[in-house]
């Protein structure tokens, strides 16, 4: 048997990329080799400080807020674009390769989790504006921006990254195009302002997917709460890989890898996790506290095939030669969907 | 000139896999290297025995019954579910990921074929019941399944895969969402009962795709009839690997596949043949009987362009020009459909 | 930092292959190591002159015509076929696997650009009509025909790919399904008669999508005018890969790769580039002419994000944070688009 994968990356003990009021760490499939289909960043930005212009080549981006607040920048393809602002359980969805930004809010630090659906997603395929004026002859620069080469030569002389600006104000989103009033945008979708499905006792999800947020064709996402003891069941994705971030509490999760194969592992907050797309797994809230997960898929779809409800959906003469067990416990096996089962 | 690819594999000569009642042969890129983008299972279930509850990470299953009975148990990430039974000639078709099991009805024995739109399908990536419940923490299947730590330690130590049990009755199907008096279901589609495209003296083609058979979106299949000396033309598909089981008689395949290379290759009942897509290939009934072939294409549509179509919508003269044919020759090509041509 | 990848091939100074009135000069990612999507030919056919009747397996076709008249056949799994004639600034489209063939109407030379949607294509996924007929026993090539032995040992023994006939009449195309006196057809696009995107002092675009030329799922392409000094502005393409064929003038284009790299190149008429998707890049006309350009992308939805108009779509506060310039230079930053930019 070969080794096997850990299915658990340490993001947020990871060394951060830092300036100007930012931090960011993350997690590709170079430093989580298990992660082949999906990338996560875990971004943090002091008030006004700007993750500066930029796209991504390769991927489409989806965050969620953690804390604070922040507000976004894009222009899609056809000319239209927007101005939108984020606060704690607020998701966006930015497709492949659309121009971007994000800045603080403040009065505190903002903290969101961005997934990108490609485990190679990394900073190769990011594309900053500094970067790109740095890389063109100065006076490609000035004929495109119309300035003099004077002025062109104040440009930044390489990548900024990180910028800090004053914290905006209203006032300064003159040119969106989005009034920021309503309750969703067109990238804006605020996922724990949704009524849960609800476990008694067990725990609660909430899950946003192209159905409900039409602009996230290719992800889809799920916030989980795990009461004490409280079990995800056996399960897995058929159409989907999952990637997962431990916003509080204590877990274990076991993912199976079939011919024999499974990988144990213990997770708390900071942690990422991910399930292969087909791979079972369940996750156990260990702890004493409330385990709270954010999940992302690489599908704009949510599909789970769960084993409470595949066993209800059998005739108990197959699940009596399956598992070869006596009338006595067959009768005790699962009848409905179990979902999240609280402790016995 | 590289060493040239076999597109025979002897699948009925090889070693099975066996146990309780169940017979198997596989043959996926490992064991069969041109066929890249389809794998393919000959299965055989005595009564009553089960081939457990399980699914498929990253490959859809389309089936065909050569002889005898089964019944499948399947279920849909929506909960829906679904108990069907199947005779000779009949289709299934899961999707990738989706919870199945299939169960020898009797009295004789059930053979079918197994085809996956994946290459790299195997058994490392069949994902069984017993084993998952095996590879979980006992207290976790306890909690799941809401059985004793005792309870739990009466369930398989390890994989059953097949298991026997007795033949299903009619009463059994109790959990059945779907009755089974209906021509078609939502899985089963009954292609030996369709009225064949003939083609006089030469055989017939049965053809089951996405238009007939809905929920089959990624694959389509076709049963091909050919009488002694009976021709399929020349052709290629456009838009699918092309992955054959020869049922009954004797052939000849020839593959082409440009740059003045080509693979001759003879073929019995029990083989396996392979055409990759957009490769120009036919196959000629060399035998005294029906040649039957079951085919699988890794595409719900059907395409196919036949030589003798593709001339016949030619001008003629554009054909003098590519062929360079005195005119009482040229008078002589095809100017209509041929598709199955009989011996002269 | 490794060495960077050319993004030039200057495909009008490779050796030719030729034959029977027809010279071709390929260019895929085995000769042009960056194109890894897309791949091109510069094909010339003299009058009469027939590009064989052939098949790609693995890609589409797009084509626009420099100079001179051909006429193709093709024909479509679904049976139904076209025979369409092309003169200088037309556009055609064949679906991947479809068969179909090329010929010189004269009287002069007839020049095309074919480009494919797959950086791998090239003559080993070519397959054609004589190279099939001659990789078949000639018992099998009889009974498709209706020949006898004698007629078909009179086939070509080998590929013919370029076949001199005489240019074909009017009359000859008899055959033909679709009238060719509608201005547009299935197959064929007037690009040129296009009213083309004017910049004025700048140049011109013309566009054509699957919007307007249904059949071209796959691919989109664009005719652009600079004039001297124009600059197509730094931009990049979310959803593509860009190949371009300079078709007259001179250009310089940079492709900036992000992470500090970029690469500048000069063009000249004769020249392919490449454009990554994701990767900006502009397009300046360094000579004294109107610069001529072909471009060509891998998707049949069009897709740009131009550097002007997405700065005008972001408030001044966050140009200002991310650009670090004062108010009276940011007062000058372009707040509407300028897609082609005359020079200063």
């Amino acid at each position: 048997m070969a080794d096997l994968p850990s299915f658990r990356f340490r993001l947020e003990q990871q060394a951060p990329r830092t300036g100007s009021g930012g931090v960011t760490r993350g997690a590709s499939v170079r430093e989580f080799p298990a992660s082949t289909g999906i990338a996560g960043v875990s971004m943090r930005l002091a008030a006004g400080s700007l993750r500066e212009l930029h796209w991504h080549a390769n991927a489409a981006e989806w965050a969620f807020v953690v804390s604070g607040w922040c507000r976004t920048t894009i222009m899609h393809p056809d000319g239209s674009s927007a101005v939108d602002s984020f606060g704690p359980g607020d998701v966006w969805y930015f497709p492949r390769g659309y121009g971007h930004s994000i800045q603080g809010l403040g009065p505190e630090e903002c903290h969101f989790i961005l997934i990108f659906d490609n485990g190679d997603f990394s900073e190769d395929h990011t594309f900053s504006l500094t970067d790109f004026l740095a890389h063109v002859p100065p006076a490609v620069s000035a004929q495109n921006l119309g300035l003099t080469a004077a002025e062109v030569a104040q440009l930044p002389d390489r990548e900024v990254y990180f910028a800090q600006g004053p914290a905006p104000s209203d006032d300064s989103s003159a040119a969106a195009a989005t009034p920021d009033s309503e309750l969703t945008s067109v990238h804006r979708y605020p996922l724990m302002a949704q009524e849960p499905r609800r476990s008694p006792g067990g725990g609660t999800q909430r899950t946003v997917t192209v159905d409900e947020f039409p602009i996230s064709t290719t992800m889809a996402g799920s916030v989980i709460e795990l009461e004490p003891g409280g079990l995800r069941e056996l399960h897995w994705h058929p159409n989907a890989d999952e990637w997962q971030y431990y916003l509080s509490g204590r877990a274990q999760m076991g993912v199976f890898l079939s011919q024999g194969e499974a990988v144990t592992e213990e997770f708390e907050a900071g942690d990422v996790g991910y399930a292969p797309m087909g791979a079972g797994h369940y996750i156990l809230n260990t702890g004493t506290e409330v385990c709270r997960l954010l999940i992302g898929f690489n599908s704009g779809h949510y599909q789970a095939i769960d084993l409470s409800a595949w066993l209800s959906t059998n005739p108990v003469s197959t699940l009596a030669a399956n598992l070869g067990l006596p009338e006595g416990i067959l009768a005790k096996l699962p009848r409905d969907h179990r979902f999240i089962v609280p402790p016995a």
